[in-house]
């Protein structure tokens, strides 16, 4: 494998006009917080893990001592009642630590997802601010037809005037999906947050929103408790990671080594 | 897609032994704005756009809140008159970010214009130089016999004793377009200004070139007025880029961030 | 070639079952030392040999003036008495030099693998630790059902609460094989060198585990010869592999150059 | 075309069991001026040019305007007497500037050198010393057993003890050429020289025996000449590609720009 593969660890599922929701890690870790807990309370089913020579070369230990290498999942939930949509999450490990990358996993995961049926999708992302406001969420979307849908909910849809760009694969989603003919939404939490430092309050906040438009309930007592675990493993990902890319920048060789860190896998 | 791709919006157009006009981003943005400003007063056709995964892993936000990936377009223009020519341009957000997606993109462009007929094209691009002097602007060709042709405008065709090399698409067009027996020109336009500061007069000056040799009537009164908005954008995408390479090389992990940027786009 | 390709010098052994043992380059070389004293002393056979552009594109000069692309190396040895198992194994002159080669090349070897007939696999890595304590090998294993086949060696399965993560080929095997239903034991030999010093000691700790484990008895008494010698061997290509690099991208213009180096071959 | 080819610009040569001579840029550049006379000398006929996008995104520009991307160029003689052999000549403006690029370029070489019947080569290399000893040329070789054929020349076949790696094509030649039963030589000239500083002296003594080995007789009373001429171009081109790579380095943005150069083409 060169390149970047999906595999499916279950049938492929068959679903109803299923919508996506993304939440890869990035700044704050606040996307990748929030669906995470989501499809934890929804109790979705993972169906399919990605892996691709874009990620870090490293195997994360478990606690059991097992290993696994960095990947994306993806889960399905179907609606419950007849106002819920299906729904296919991606949540993940990491994203494409090279330019090019980005590119293949976004592509990748949108062929996979055309065969699921899907028409439109969420994708979520913090907004580094240096001093957030109390304004909702930005969003952004793939085309300005798609913004009347979602004026209901409490997002700033004034973003042309405020941000600038979203890099990494929350955008690429929007930007590539549109020639897919994907209607999107991209949900912006502003955060104070060094980038490296997860932020469980802009996490919810997202949430909520997101259980909003999907029109699902969940449990949410137990948030407090999950982002702190979540949070420790992300933090820790992390930190091997940086810790690894500036290993491998400055030895070059790609030579076997094994970080000592104190690190517990929550999944 | 890792790679790049041409995707037709409109059907391909059947033109009679059109020119190729290449004006992408670059020092100075002189191609860029020339380019810019010939399609628009034209309105010439946009019939196709180019994506490519050697382009920056990130979207543009426009006012409407609506984002678009970093593309190239390619227009055409039908000639009027029985002494002009069909034109086919190009122009884009940017070009490659690594060495290897110059070739590739260029390729790819190349094997597009040929399904098109292109057997001629001119490239623009700008020209670092400490103290501008007053000659016209410099030209070089891909073949020798094709200086001829171009002899009586305002170019200086003295380039091989002024200037070495031609960095990026403005080159390798002419470069790999001699293997395909395509001719063409290349026009420098002589720039103080730092790589990043777009240069309004020199882009004026190869506007006023190119209407000369392509025969056709534009009027010029809104060029202050479109170049500054066009400054405005380029210089956002710029600075979006700059910061965006800095934090990938920072973090080099590929995480979703959005770049907080009064970015107001004008396309 | 681009790529990685494994190049047969010898037919396609038939093996029974076989296990597969990695010893590539890594922190300290625990891994190479031990896996190259073991096959040398079985008299395991070479049959294959792996290129890769992952590697630095450079040769070894041999004692003899002749010369060697650095190259992976596969060997088998066939059992010899009813309580051991067929081996093949994999030694090397160098990993990747890039993130995205680490996954080609252990993908590459996994599909030969396949082809053997290869169900379970050990690799070997070295672990940076500030202070080696007096406790044993610490072990990883691609499946928590594994851990219950290699209790009774002296290996410490607390990995979970010890190292995060392995970085490079030990890692990915193990990570990668589990797609391939292929159960994995990964040796990590706790070392205080640093990386690029060759660590006998630890070497040895790995290599007498390896013994027990595929209950074949050598010779250990030409150990520290034969490990001065390829701690030569194995410095000078680190010594020469940094140099390389580093001057590469200083130049970043991949001119030949031949590096003086008092470099002896013991292969 | 990401990649590498091969490009005929007359017909493919019916040759004699012909010799493979390589003289890329390199260390002093000694390969390069050496080889390049000889061909010149010989008038060894131009048949066939390589591109790569492994090669840096720019063009040259001629001093007749026109202008040319980087390439490799290749050249035929045929044997005039019985005691001489047909030989083809690989030369170019550069080698690769990524690592992997160098496989790719010279596996692509020698797909091409195998349809021409080339059983054999000498490739051609500088050797940084800090202090030139009156020593020979340096020799390394493919196998042991080609050492006997080359005895009776003034080289020192002595490398082993000497030098330990051969960094780029001259080596990858010998080390790739193995594997498809091409025998090979490279001849490596010491040079206090900087990497970058031609070196007429080391080139001159490349030059005598390669003239011997090949059993050519050429005028070397333009020797001095010619070197003055191609070393002003080199230099020119590295003058350049330096400043391009750090320029392509610091902005990463691949904008097309002019480099100011007084190059003069002497091809």
């Amino acid at each position: 494998m060169e390149g970047t593969k999906i595999k499916l660890i279950d049938e492929l599922p068959k679903l109803n006009n299923p919508i996506f929701i993304e939440g890869l890690p990035g700044v704050g870790n606040v996307g990748r917080i929030a669906v995470g807990y989501l499809l934890e309370e929804l109790e979705a089913k993972k169906f399919a893990e990605l892996m691709s020579s874009h990620f870090m070369p490293f195997v994360l230990i478990h606690q059991s001592s097992a290993v696994h290498v960095l990947k994306n999942e993806l889960y399905y939930w179907k609606a419950k009642k007849p106002n819920q949509r299906d729904i296919v999450f991606l949540i993940g490990d990491s994203q494409s630590v090279d330019p090019v990358g980005h590119y293949e996993i976004v592509e990748t995961v949108l062929d996979f997802l055309e065969k699921l049926g899907v028409k439109s999708m969420i994708t979520t992302a913090g907004l580094s601010v240096e001093e957030s406001d109390d304004s909702p969420l930005i969003g952004v979307v793939s085309e300005p037809e798609i913004l009347e849908k979602y004026k209901k909910y409490d997002i700033d849809f004034d973003a042309g005037s405020k941000v600038g760009t979203i890099i990494g694969a929350s955008g690429l989603f929007l930007g590539l999906g549109r020639y897919r003919d994907i209607e999107g939404l991209c949900l912006l939490g502003q955060t104070e947050a060094m980038p490296e430092i997860p932020d469980p309050k802009t996490a919810e906040v997202i949430l909520k929103v997101l259980v909003e438009i999907l029109n699902v309930e969940i449990d949410m007592s137990e948030l407090k408790d999950k982002i702190k675990e979540m949070e420790k493993f992300m933090k820790k990902i992390q930190k091997v990671q940086t810790k690894a890319v500036s290993q491998m920048l400055r030895e070059k060789m790609g030579q076997g080594e094994a970080g000592q860190e104190d690190l517990k896998y929550i999944g």
